[in-house]
């Protein structure tokens, strides 16, 4: 069997930036066939972020835009619109990230798509859900981290708030997406009935954050203050060895007394403040200690040598650009390289998950804006003039 | 229509922690029906972390294995593995966290699982993929932060390396773990064939992080240092007001004049080096220095009601505690409280997601420790004289 599990399955991508891009390139990486339809000035992201050899490419846009066609549609005109809606009319997933009133003014509300396709999963990514106050509100990634908690964790952790430097949660809501279109393509193989699932990126992220960090909090009324205390303390951090970092992680009570036997402090196996999980998580500032002071005395290769031995999970610490040379993502055939048509050499990440059924076994590049906006049009059925005059037109580009 | 799109399918999960759980509490969620195989201890999350008020049954065991039921088998004993075997040769899926060479050790690699199951989707969460030097390792979640960029995104932008403080890692590749078993559930539809699945924590992060900071790395040579320079700031990070922190995120050139405008200070709208998102991006720490500067004139409260006439994305700032408080997850209905049959009165966050095919309906609590051990053995076709064998001899409890 060649092709990934969502072989077949036909995307219609009404995305921008990195929520519903990821969402698309995880269907398409996985064996769908997506066609990213493009206003006329193109994905955001194409311009934004450092790095682009030609003026709409930039790295983090191809990163993202892999394994997908772009047809640029303006659906500001009645045949741009009409073009949206006849692609969406035969395709088994509709994906957008626009805000649901621009949806509704466009005829493409859920009950409008039901009636266009019955068999449609039209899954609406959105900062917040429908029914609450702020829905409808502008956001981008940062404003969910800092609405959802998880800014926050690091004022407990560190005494000011701060954001994940990545698009975390537009990252996750993405996956999360694309998940619940296979739950939904699922569903429909035993229904025949297609379904609109609305992902609201907030209270992902507030689930997200909640199940971490109820913690005592979980109990009403509480039994203590919420958050996990291990995770908030200022020494959760790859720790400073004589010549780098190295995170170690006695969990068990195996690890521990294996730790503290490596560490040459024996008799802290018998110390009633690190004698089981219970304790150790309530005196976690002291384990911290504990290893700070040790880990300075010695090298990182000495003290991951001597982890080893003593079967405590330990490892080094890898920059973003250490990624590259990493040696077990070399054994695993992790980075690729590929000529792009309009880019050059350029690197990607093979899929990280591996399906024993059978994987994707052709990558798209990531398309220049409109590459494909003729071919898709031909393969919805419009004619090799009706296709010229949405050109002129500017219906189409 | 009532159930989740996953109604009917049955899932064994031999996980603990959190990786795991995680996935099988989101198939839960979307009304699968999972059974938690415990070890005569128990999942050690039931004993760690903050808050608990009976001895097994911490705030984020509860939090993570809603939705399942919990059957005790000690499979180093003949007759406890025979009854693991008997549960998955009925299943649909089987989700694991256990080093692959314990799996082979008892039976189950993905040979031996499709023998018993041909149309079973056996997930194999692990911390390193096969074929790499790495596999087998002990890992947890802040290894996994320390080896794949995460923690070197904080050195970037505040000159140490930290840890999200949060088991982020764990809980991603948990949700992909999910999102990767949807996918073959579709695919089985087609093919009536199940399939063996390899979730690696480390190269899920690793692709994560490469996705948003190869940036100009992307291209081979590179066209720049890597890394997103937005996101790499030491600023990029809720921002101080007169009285609390605000967010806000003037991203395209509508946003970033009105923003300009808002702030009095009309004449950046001209300044060559905050024309254009490229520019914007090229001069972040400037950007963020006018931003810096200007949010301090004012309260949280009065930038807020500014930036929303102006429609410019702004939120304020929660902390975990503020979440339980917050007015639109109020409005959404996000937090439920239940009666726990042992552990009294707990909240608990709603599914964030909504599907419009239909819902699970009723939430199973987090299970006490072997609760359904013997419901789940009599509806694997165990006599009642059997299960009472079992409990004698230990297999079960």
């Amino acid at each position: 069997m060649t092709g990934g599990p969502l072989e077949g399955v036909k995307v219609i991508d009404l995305t921008t930036v990195v929520v519903g891009p990821i969402c698309t390139r995880t269907l398409g990486d996985q064996g769908a066939s997506v066609i990213k339809v493009e206003a006329p000035g193109g994905d955001i992201l194409r311009y934004l972020a450092a790095g682009s050899r030609t003026k709409a490419m930039s790295g983090k846009f191809i990163n993202f835009n892999r394994n997908k066609r772009s047809i640029v549609l303006d659906i500001k005109q009645a045949e741009g619109l009409a073009a949206l809606k006849r692609l969406i009319a035969t395709a088994d997933v509709f994906v957008s990230n626009v805000r649901p009133a621009a949806l509704a003014r466009a005829g493409l509300d859920a009950a409008a798509l039901h009636q266009l396709n019955p068999r449609l999963i039209h899954c609406g990514i959105v900062a917040f859900g429908a029914g609450g106050r702020y829905a409808g509100r502008p956001a981008y990634d940062p404003i969910i981290q800092s609405l959802s908690g998880v800014a926050g964790t690091f004022e407990r952790a560190i005494g000011e708030p701060r954001f994940v430097p990545m698009v975390m949660t537009d990252h996750i809501a993405g996956l999360v997406a694309a998940q619940s279109i296979g739950f939904a393509l699922f569903r429909r193989e035993k229904t025949g009935r297609g379904e609109s699932i609305e992902v609201p990126m907030f209270e992902t992220m507030a689930s997200f954050v909640a199940s971490e960090h109820l913690g005592a909090a979980t109990f009403e009324p509480p039994e203590g203050p919420s958050g996990d205390a291990r995770l908030l303390s200022k020494d959760y951090r790859p720790l400073p060895t004589k010549d780098g970092f190295i995170t170690v992680r006695p969990n068990d009570n195996r690890q521990a007394f294996a730790f503290f036997d490596a560490i040459g402090r024996p008799e802290l196996k018998t110390d009633p403040r690190f004698t089981d999980p219970l304790t150790r998580t309530r005196n976690a500032a002291d384990y911290f200690d504990v290893q700070v002071q040790a880990l300075a005395e010695r090298t990182t290769a000495d003290w991951l040598e001597i982890f080893a031995k003593a079967d405590v999970p330990a490892a080094g610490y890898n920059r973003i650009d250490d990624l590259l040379e990493d040696p077990h993502l070399g054994d695993v055939g992790f980075w690729l390289q590929d000529d792009h048509p309009t880019e050059g050499r350029i690197r990607r990440t093979r899929t990280p998950v591996t399906f024993g059924g059978g994987m994707r076994d052709a990558t798209l590049p990531a398309p220049q804006l409109g590459a494909q906006t003729r071919e898709v049009l031909a393969e919805a059925g419009y004619a090799a003039e009706e296709i010229a005059r949405m050109l002129a037109d500017g219906a189409a580009a």
